[in-house]
């Protein structure tokens, strides 16, 4: 069975401090860290595209393990912020890492729910078409679209990218899958003529209403109860959020993770990058996922330690 | 198992004629009707959107199909026109056609490839999460990105939509696919800056060389030789690729189909519509589908009738 093997991360190095920022936004010491959590995002360089960025990921990753790259059967990217609209920016970064010519490749487009979505979708076509190799790319530069006057999303996005590395031979397996779409509301999360808007108190809505109930349906799927999970992984959106859905869970501090401190919201790679985190540590059996945001999307699920 | 059910489409209504554009670049009937082969290209009005195109296609399908949105998992859209980066267009159709919260949505970036990758991606993730109705969209506006003064590209591309709905029952499943990525010639096909360049002679040769390599392994893998094919559906890039394949591959004129005169190359609806024409043809049991293009990525597979 196709599941997760390794992760790997990469973080635009270039920091913009929220402290900084509090005269110009009205905002206070205890707004940046019990509030949003968030101290620094991360911007990257305006010569970094989004396929840069899965490259340095990609590159982080075999530092860890060994990967010949004849062997890679299929390259997904999940990003909102591609290099070009024509062609996928997956195929731009299958040429610029020399990937082999049989390497299929495409590209999805989700926000906050993508790594969940993209797990499912990349263990599923690779185990139709019997591949046993495949990446699973997450990057978004959300700075690109950002106002930075805009006090709702310029505290709050950073720039980042993960790999996922999916093999027959995992580390952690999926379990069900939970997914869900409210494509009315999507006006209250989009990019307009270059600009990111976001309703913040639409979106906190949305995930503090919504994200409860598909968790009770995600763990019946899956046959558990929440005493049963090790690690919750909830989409980093903000401290508050997190903090919020813990508190209508009634899930043990120590279990949920947040830790966007020094990087911001990033999107599509939230989870990837609090997973690579874990990949080495046994103890950790199961894990909860779950993303949402864009879209209004969300997508939730269990990863089980093989 | 997981197949093709039905499928509808939808054109832009407004033509470009290729007669009236002869003078302009230099061209006459001859290249017209036997190289290119498209006597009109269609032209979206500028206030319809991909998703608008979808819910169009949409609104045909449901003239030849009694279906209960509410019973619909799945909806995937694939475009390179998307109406926006953020979020993904697949939200706004789900919005628009109002389909239940529990579907399932993401967007597919692929060029003229995408059709065949997206059968594959939509089964197996179907499969995957158990759902039985999910909804395949193809939507490419191409001409919002063509500058009309270009011949390689005005003279060529047209808009169109296509649904491609999945069921449980379907009249055609989906044998083994065959996939393919040269990443490195990505900027042979290319939209920089909203203006879409393609190096024709480029891509003939990318096609004329690697489809007929594929063609062959895509069979072996099926089982199967040419003979057993019914019709063969390459994607309808031009007369003249189509003509070459044909040859190349020593293939039946009747048995190949070429469609396009009053439309022009569709981009990734190329397939869909084709298909859409032998749904009720029991005689055709066995279909090869084709695409290739942007990336330059290539897929290919066999269809079968149940």
């Amino acid at each position: 069975m196709i599941g997760i093997k390794e992760v790997a991360s990469y973080y635009a190095p270039d920091r913009v401090s929220n402290y900084e920022r509090m005269e110009k936004f009205g905002i206070n010491e205890s707004f940046i860290e019990k509030k949003i959590g968030i101290k620094n995002v991360r911007v990257t360089d305006k010569n970094i595209s989004a396929s840069d960025m899965c490259v340095l990921a990609y590159e982080n990753l075999e530092k860890k393990i060994k990967l010949d790259r004849s062997t890679v059967e299929c390259l997904i990217v999940i990003t909102q912020n591609p290099d070009y609209n024509i062609p996928h920016t997956s195929a731009i970064v299958h040429g610029k890492l020399d990937m082999p010519e049989s390497c299929a490749c495409f590209d999805i487009s989700l926000g906050c729910s993508g790594f969940v979505y993209g797990a499912s979708v990349i263990k599923s076509f690779m185990e139709e078409n019997g591949f046993r190799t495949g990446l699973l790319f997450t990057s978004d530069q959300y700075s690109r679209v950002i106002d930075p006057e805009d006090k709702n999303t310029s505290l709050l996005f950073g720039d980042a990218a993960a790999v996922t590395l999916f093999t027959d031979d995992p580390v952690y397996t999926l379990g069900k899958m939970s997914f869900g779409t409210i494509g009315k509301k999507y006006e209250n999360l989009i990019c307009r003529d270059g600009v990111l808007f976001m309703d913040g108190f639409e979106i906190f809505n949305f995930a503090s209403g919504y994200v409860p109930v598909d968790f009770e349906k995600s763990l019946a799927a899956n046959g558990i109860t929440k005493d049963d999970i090790d690690c919750f992984m909830f989409h980093q959106g903000s401290k508050y959020i997190v903090d919020t859905l813990r508190k209508k869970l009634g899930l043990p501090q120590e279990k949920v993770v947040f830790d966007i401190e020094d990087y911001g919201n990033t999107v599509s790679s939230s989870i990837p990058v609090l997973l690579e985190k874990v990949m080495n540590n046994e103890e950790i059996k199961k894990i909860y996922i779950s993303g949402f945001g864009v879209g209004l999307s969300w997508a939730s699920g269990v990863l089980n330690r093989v």
